[in-house]
C-alpha cells in the first residue's frame, strides 16, 4: 500500500459537509467512493480540516492508502473522473510516508472568510456572506487584535465541539477591505468547532458599531459562548491551505528536504 | 417619467442571454419583468452590451423610463426584490436625461476572460474556461499586440453579426498570469459580435505553441473567419465595465461635471 496526501477544492454550497454521513453525499463519501472505484474496493480516509456543511475548500489535505500500482498524476486524474461532474476536484496527489497524517501532521490551518458589503445581494460571486450595511473594518481590525494569541476560546466554541480543550493560539486575524468585500484572513495550528464563524459573527457586531472593540475582550474573558455573537453563516467561509513542517506537495516531498511551509 | 439608468451584475450560466427572446427568460425579460411589477405596467429596457447565453457581468448598464415618483434607492431595491432568487441584480439606479442612452453614450466597453490553466477543472470558482495544458502567457501576450489598433475584425467577427462595419478600435488586450489564471482584459469603444471571445480562443493556439505569434497578425490580415481560431466558451467572459463621458453612477451624475471615466 502507499498513503497517498490529495490536495482537494471544492464548493461546499450543495453537501452537507466533510464528514461521512449514514446516508452518503458528504464530500468524504464522494471522496471514498471515487476512490473506490478506482481500485475496486473500499477506501477510507483521513483529513486536515472537516468542514461543515456549505464550507468551501481551495486547500483542503486528505489522505488515504491505495495498492502501490499508481504514480501521482494517475490518482489525480482517475479520482477526478468519478467525482465528476460534482465541484468536487483533486488537485495534487502526492505519495507519502505510511505514518504521515493531513489531521495530526499540520501545522497549520488558514481560512478565509468574506463578507459581501453592499447593499445588492451577490450576483456574480455567492462565496460570500451578505452584509448590506456599511462596516467599519478598522474597527473590526482592532477588535481582532483581541482574540490574537494563545487564549481559552470558549466563548467562540460550539457546543457540539469535541476538542479536549477550549485553549487555542491564534495565529494570525487579518481584516480588510477590498473594495465591495471585507476579506477576514485567519491562521491556526487547530480550531475549535465553528471558532472562525464565531468570531467572523462577533467582529460583524462591531463593524456595524453595535459593539465596541473591547467588548469582544470582555466577551472572550467571560469564557461563555453567550457572550460573544452569533455563528456567520458557512458560505463565506474556504479553508485555503493547510500547513505541514514539510509541504507534501513540493517536489523536495515530506520525507526530503524541509521545504518552507506552504499550502499550495 | 424620469430615465434611470441601472448598473447590473449577473451570473449568466443559466440564462438564454441578454436579449429578450419570445418565450422569456432572457436576462432582458427577467428585468423588464421585474421592473414592470415596480410601476404596474410594461416597462422596455436598453442595453449596452447584449451579452451572450452564458456570458456574466459585474458592470452591465442598462437604461429605461419609469414614471416620475421614485428614488434611486426605491427603483434598486424594488427590482431587486422582484429579481429575487435569480443571480442578477441592480447594483446601483442612477436618473439620468431624458435622452441618454446607455449604448449610444458609451465610448468603452470592457470585458474580462478568465483561463483557468491546471490540470484540475474547475472547483470552486466556475466562471473560467478550463484550459488544462499548460499555456505561454507571454507568447500570448505578444500575439495581443497585432490586435491592438484599428483594424478590419472581420477574421474575428461572427457570421450573425449585425454591425455594419468590420472596423473597430482595440484599446486594451492584456494577457497576464495570476497562478492557474490566465486573465485577459479587453477594452474598445465597442465590439463586434463574438469579438471578444474569438480573439481569445485564437490566443489560445498561440499559447499552446500550435500557433506563432506572427500567424495571428496574417489572420487578421486575411480577413475571412477561417483564418483565425474557434471561438471560446462563454462562461469565462464577464463584461466588467461600460465608460461613458460622466459617469451616471458618480455622485456628480452625467449632466453635470465630467467624472473620470470609471465603470463602477
Amino acid at each position: 500500500m502507499t498513503r497517498w496526501a490529495l490536495l482537494l477544492e471544492y464548493d461546499g454550497t450543495g453537501f452537507v459537509g466533510w464528514q461521512s454521513q449514514a446516508g452518503g453525499g458528504a464530500l468524504q463519501d464522494h471522496l471514498e467512493a471515487a476512490a473506490g472505484k478506482l481500485v475496486g474496493n473500499r477506501v477510507t480516509s483521513v483529513v486536515a480540516g472537516r468542514t461543515d456543511a456549505g464550507v468551501h475548500a481551495s486547500g483542503q489535505v486528505a489522505a488515504m492508502d491505495l495498492p502501490e500500482r499508481f504514480d501521482g498524476r494517475t490518482v489525480r486524474e482517475a479520482i477526478n473522473h468519478h467525482l465528476k461532474p460534482l465541484p468536487f476536484v483533486v488537485l495534487q496527489a502526492a505519495a507519502v510516508g505510511p505514518e504521515w497524517s493531513p489531521r495530526f501532521d499540520a501545522i497549520g490551518r488558514r481560512y478565509r472568510y468574506v463578507i459581501l458589503n453592499r447593499r445588492a445581494r451577490p450576483g456574480l460571486d455567492r462565496h460570500v456572506w451578505h452584509v448590506p450595511a456599511r462596516l467599519d473594518e478598522g474597527a473590526m481590525a482592532a477588535a481582532a487584535g483581541h482574540l490574537l494569541g494563545r487564549h481559552d476560546f470558549t466563548s467562540f466554541r460550539a457546543a457540539a465541539c469535541q476538542a479536549k480543550s477550549p485553549w487555542r493560539t491564534l495565529d494570525v486575524l487579518r481584516v480588510a477591505r477590498e473594495g465591495e468585500r471585507v476579506v477576514i484572513d485567519v491562521e491556526a495550528r487547530s480550531f475549535l468547532h465553528h471558532q472562525v464563524r464565531n468570531m467572523v459573527g462577533t467582529l460583524k457586531l462591531v463593524g456595524e458599531g453595535r459593539w465596541a472593540a473591547e467588548r469582544v475582550a470582555a466577551a472572550l474573558a467571560a469564557r461563555d459562548r453567550a457572550a460573544a455573537g452569533p455563528t456567520a453563516p458557512p458560505g463565506g467561509l474556504t479553508l485555503t491551505g493547510v500547513v505541514y513542517p514539510a509541504d507534501p506537495f513540493s517536489p523536495a516531498g515530506p520525507d526530503r528536504s524541509p521545504a518552507p511551509p506552504s499550502p499550495h
